[in-house]
């Protein structure tokens, strides 16, 4: 496939067309996957993830810079709701684009959370694959941390760094009871701020509270993005954590924990979408939504007369008028 | 069933054995909905959401006490993510449970999202039906606002009430890229700090970037959720909101989507995990995980070699050693 020795061999517009069709789930992508594929598992992942307004992408933008200096090549997946209001994603993908558009060791790509059923997770896999296999060295995914499904998609990471900005008095509190768990490495960005040593002391006296015998220990750093402060020493500890997977014997683990994920994404979207386009096509679908909605047919029996062998398709009309 | 009969009759404790058979999955949830379907699709369903720290918890608080006024029977879904840490949703239960435990009108529950391929959802929904076959005549469904799955949930809601709060200066800017969309009704809570004229002001610009032609034009309410104050005026909006959905016309849409949404979440669930336990019970599952870990077959392989009939099964060797 000519598209894909072209990204393998750092073709920047190549690569851009790859993305689109993944991101599109149209059907050359299926095919660009499994050409780039073999070619993959070389570039170190870094997950960053915080509250909205905890400035994640100022932080990505100053981590970029640093793995730059060091002129290693860049990947950024920056996953964002998209607004019709706004166009969402792609103002913020031009603006960030800016700082770098010289730089052509870098590429920058937001995905829209419009997937459904794992849609969200398969295109940042796919992304990271492509970029992966355009000789990325480091490849960053910035999304949203709250989500059930933007957490799950750290999974992909092998370093999840964790945001914080102090001001919210409760922020520390309601991440507790989030995704505390899965930050190898804390920045408590925005740190010229007020409260911003407590905030990093909240997070040490939540991280004590562990369980005990954790082989790595996330630090927590202070950051001012906007000036650079903090973050030499915040890019020092996601390749000190990145030589601790590698070296500590877990990247085992965390491909096989990767490659799990992938497929249970990819296998949701597989099995289901035929279904439901099979249904549709026969009129099927929308007698059964509409069964459903008033209430003649419980969710339970409508899954089952979708999966059903067409011979015992009887029960339809039955249940549904 | 016994079990549905008692919640019908408004059992309590029949319930909330219920809500933690179908939260766990088990094999009798499936029979539980199945039976209380039918008696379901009475309840005002109010989705609620914002960032962490905006203070959604006291501000539900507060409606809950509104709708009590009322003589209305509440019920609580409050999503919030587990964290090892605290125990997380449990806690937050208990103390909630606290200022609401002698009023047998109101019904709170907590969900984990330790759910995957739309466990969440599905769980979600499934507790929306207790809730409703139970006779609440209000159900409150909180979530943080940000994720893809949290969004996804809001279309149980006949209502979305988005919550902001004033502090964090890009709050209204990065929401836009966000919930903007969903939200059929503004509160702008914590309304004594500084900046809360900016913040309304803020959001009623946005909203006026909607399309032209909307027959609903959300309002933006000004609270103070630990004192009170706007939350009638709140509660009046979501009334009214509620109104406007079944006078309207539009309540036929909503149950349209609701129930695809619900299918479409179900399908998951149901079609994937016998798969992948088919495959674990072969010992394939590991196989092939390893194989895809190990770049050797790539993840859209690894698919199909999964829903592939048994007979075809030679490809795996070959591509997995």
């Amino acid at each position: 496939m000519e598209l894909v020795s072209r990204i393998l061999g750092g073709d920047r517009l190549a690569l851009a067309r790859a993305i689109t069709a993944v991101e599109d789930g149209s059907p050359s992508s299926r095919d660009i996957i499994r050409e780039i594929y073999p070619h993959t598992g070389r570039a170190c992942v870094v997950g960053i993830t915080g509250s909205p307004g905890v400035g994640k992408s100022s932080l990505t933008d100053g981590l970029i810079r640093d793995w730059r200096r060091e002129g290693e090549k860049v990947g950024v997946v920056a996953i964002d709701p998209t607004s019709p209001f706004t166009g969402g994603a792609l103002l913020g993908d031009r603006l960030r684009m800016d700082s770098h558009s010289t730089d052509s060791g870098v590429f920058i790509r937001s995905l829209a959370t419009r997937g459904q059923l794992g849609g969200l997770s398969r295109a940042t896999g796919a992304v990271v694959n492509l970029l992966d296999g355009y000789g990325c060295d480091v490849i960053f995914i910035e999304t949203v941390g709250t989500g059930q499904s933007e957490v799950e998609i750290m999974r992909f990471a092998h370093t999840v760094l964790v945001v914080v900005a102090p001001g919210l008095g409760d922020d520390v509190q309601a991440m507790k009871a989030g995704i505390m768990e899965i930050g190898d490495v804390f920045a408590v960005n925005k740190a010229d701020r007020e409260g911003a040593d407590r905030t990093a002391l909240e997070l040490e006296y939540a991280l004590d509270l562990a369980p005990a015998g954790r082989p790595w220990r996330p630090p927590v750093i202070k950051t001012v993005a906007t000036t650079g402060e903090g973050i030499p020493e915040l890019a020092a500890k996601i390749r000190e954590h990145g030589a601790f997977v590698r070296d500590g014997g877990n990247l085992a683990a965390h491909s096989l924990r990767a490659s799990e994920f992938a497929i249970r994404e990819l296998l949701a979207e597989s099995v289901v979408i035929p279904v439901i386009e099979r249904a549709k096509a026969s009129g099927r679908w929308d007698e059964i939504v509409a069964g459903v909605a008033a209430r003649k047919i419980d969710p339970y029996a409508a899954v089952e007369m979708l999966v059903a062998p067409r011979g015992e398709d009887e029960g339809i009309g039955k249940g549904g008028s």
